[in-house]
């Protein structure tokens, strides 16, 4: 078994138990963990270094960066350990959340296909240890990596020492997948050669020096399944609103019925949208995304889509015992890729891709905020939706047009934090209807925003503001004194209904 | 002097007078107008539709798309006539501004080399004239742009008739400055071939088959000279700021004295603060940029820049006469490029620009407005800067720490729009000092802001405002009821110093 995933012998030596690598991590050190969207995570160690602190009870404080959001509960119990200073380019934790909006975690949210470039020009402190998750190590030295690519190249590129998570359980048919590409430092870099979405560049693993190898520590923990809820009533209806929208691009000769290769964001809501395409009369679409959710096998199931490209496999415990269980289906349709290649704005440009992300508010101008709320308490991050919607042929924003029971309306005056700026959302999508925004100058998209995208209970006050706010003039009217005016009634009387 | 210009005599036949020309402008049609930064904009058919509405005392409105803004007095003139519908992608005069403030122009503020992809993609309504000032008309019909590019390319190519405006008076010289490529439809686009600034891809001219000349309108009309006001002493200071930032990174090794290629906004801050590279030690510059301004010729003077590539050139009345007197000096270094091109995402990803855009006012997390006054009225637009922020190696908004004779702070706790978010601001520069964002999470931003770009007689009322936000805890502390207080006291009051 193990010959099979450490071909090279000569590595055998460096089979160390987690608890002696989590030792070699020392107060102030920064490290790369592998894992993107709770794919593919390094997971023991992590896991060590936690029961380490506690067991001698020191002060030790780590920087940690990933790929995107770790799963096994690693950034829950890290972060109720103390052990994290600084934390980024993305999590989704609730512990840590806390933490970070406590100011006791500093988050540094970024684009996700920024923090490779960062790593690469040295503004970041440097990557004490990578410590990756591996499928297995071929004997000329390349790591497979798993579900996962995330940032796991740039890691094992820049860290002085690697360390890596020989994974036991994870698949051993994951090997082909995967399409490791480095861009390079910009002196003499050239143009990244993919001109369709399912073509491999690279190699398929991460090669690393084997010196450069500090230990390897073998694991059978599985990846966290997905907690992505099934498809309710709104999501169905905010698929079928985006449906309704790509047929009238059809029908306007914008787009055939092969749409154009589909990125959706993590999440529920983005994955039931996109499940939604499977009863549609839509083909041979393309995948090319960050992260591959369950609806996006069902598409490749029905035959629906041709391929799909992204950084890492995101499952329900189910969809990913069936996946693996019949991998050979899928893997000639599967590519796996480094996160600052799957999310590139130079690559999402030139393919056209129509990205679906999710908001949590949108205003009526069309500013998206996708990760604060009330503008000061952080969700999750950005993630790839600024690297997508920037640069996409077509940007699709969706959310419910309402939260909490009602109280809370996604659509307001003004957003509290802005993600997207009105330059950068194109189409609007809840389930009262949507809203194609381009071409429209600010004062056109208000009335559409409204009557296509709002829920009718906060219709009437939202008129009452653009009347005042219109009276002021303007390119973008606004009543800066009564701007937030619906969160803070929120925030006093928990309804964004104000009283009238 | 004609057949120097018209070099196809087929042509011939197709002179018209402006006055002719733009009788075949009916009401509703949209336009396509050559012209970028005030340089090689069409001036006789546009002054000359003014003159016909007003003689003819008609109701006609149309569509005017440019590459920027105009020269001339046209956006004046056609604002003033009320023959504008929908103006877009940018624009910087004030008798148009007051209107689309007004209401009475739809203005749609779009990243510069957004504007293609839109048209490519049939978002807006087809183009009935391209409208383009050329410096010659080739035999094999290449039509040679003058002083600018901008959205010519991609207007001849997809407008339904095209009328060229020959400049009998721009310098014939221009020829071979231009590099015309089209990076085509998303299906089967290539990666576009650049690895170095100065790299020529194209033809010198943009082809038209002769049938889809409508017209050839001949003019004597030059360039309205550009309107940057002289270095002063806060535009000196920031230019400092900006080395010693840049001394910083090549102490850390993450820059040479080469730096890297530099792109500057239109105005008088990014002209002045790249003007202050000439006294430095830095060498074999490089320009990537969207326009050149005089302190680009400058460096090309001095020998501190190697070649210059832009969308434009847009000079100052002496410096105009200087660079085309003396054009043999800058030619073989000097590129023009459609803006599809000079401000590709892609593109400035794979150079790793350095760029320098002014900002309106920033916010204690580092968001940027570059566009909107209170949040509400319109100044010029967004421009190039978000294609360059978003994917530049480093993002440099330079900004005065006051405005309106100290009455104006332009940090302030919340900024009213958000063009560039805080994942995009990378180094902030006021004549007060710089700040650089990068790896700091929102709490770790604010007191390099304050400290390091505030003007000293805001900070203490900026840290109560903090001292309050802090309070209530979050990844990115406000408090919602007070973050427009600075501005709605400007309002009423005239400053932004509250009382205390």
């Amino acid at each position: 078994m193990l010959s099979e995933r450490l071909k090279a012998t000569v590595l055998h030596d460096k089979i160390v138990s987690a608890d002696e690598a989590a030792g070699w991590i020392q107060d102030g050190m920064t490290l790369g963990l592998s894992g993107f969207t709770r794919a593919g995570d390094a997971k023991e160690i992590p896991l060590a270094l936690v029961e380490r602190v506690k067991k001698e009870n020191i002060s030790l404080k780590v920087n940690v960066m990933t790929g995107a959001s770790l799963g096994s509960d690693i950034d829950k119990l890290m972060a109720e350990a103390g052990i994290v200073n600084k934390r980024l380019p993305f999590q989704a934790e609730p512990a840590m959340r806390k933490k970070i909006n406590d100011g006791e975690i500093l988050f540094v949210d970024q684009h996700l296909s920024m923090t490779a470039e960062y790593i690469r020009d040295g503004v970041f402190p440097p990557i004490d240890f990578a410590i990756v998750e591996a499928d297995s190590i071929t004997e000329d030295g390349l790591i497979i990596p798993t579900t996962s690519v995330g940032n796991s190249s740039i890691f094992i590129e820049h860290a002085k020492e690697v360390i890596i998570e020989l994974n036991m359980k994870q698949p051993l048919s994951l090997e082909g997948v995967h399409d490791i590409y480095s861009v390079g430092k910009h002196e003499g870099r050239q143009p990244i050669p993919i001109i369709q979405g399912n073509q491999r560049l690279g190699t398929i693993g991460i090669p690393v020096p084997f010196e450069k190898i500090r230990g390897i520590v073998l694991t059978d923990r599985t990846d966290s399944p997905s907690t992505i809820a099934p498809p309710d009533q709104e999501t169905k209806q905010m698929a079928n609103h985006l449906i309704a929208f790509f047929r009238e691009e059809i029908k306007k000769g914008r787009l055939t019925n092969k749409l154009a290769p589909l990125q959706a964001g993590i999440g529920t809501i983005a994955n039931a949208v996109l499940g939604g395409l499977i009863d549609s009369e839509f083909e041979e679409l393309e995948i090319y995304s960050e992260v591959l959710q369950d609806s996006v096998f069902d598409l490749l199931d029905s035959g629906k889509a041709l391929y799909a490209s992204a950084s890492s496999i995101t499952l329900s415990a189910k969809k990913l015992e069936e996946v693996f269980r019949n991998f050979d289906r899928y893997k000639d349709r599967i590519i796996l890729r480094p996160q600052e290649i799957s999310n590139h704005p130079g690559i999402i440009r030139r393919l056209g891709i129509i990205c679906i992300n999710t908001a949590l508010e949108a205003d009526i101008y069309g500013n998206v905020n996708s990760t604060h709320v009330s503008g000061t308490y952080m969700m999750n991050g950005i993630g790839g939706s600024g690297d997508f919607a920037r640069n996409s042929k077509i940007a699709v924003f969706v959310t419910k047009s309402t939260a909490k029971g009602g109280q809370i309306s996604s659509i307001v005056p003004f957003v509290t934090h802005v993600d997207h700026t009105e330059h950068d959302v194109d189409v609007l999508v809840t389930e009262q209807g949507y809203v194609d925004l381009r071409g429209l100058a600010p004062r056109e998209r208000v009335y559409q925003i409204i009557e296509n995208c709002m829920h009718p209970q906060y219709r009437p006050q939202m008129y009452q503001y653009v009347e005042e706010a219109f009276g002021r003039q303007g390119q973008t009217p606004h009543v800066l004194e009564k701007a937030f005016s619906w969160h803070t009634n929120y925030k006093k009387k928990g309804t964004m209904l104000l009283e009238t």
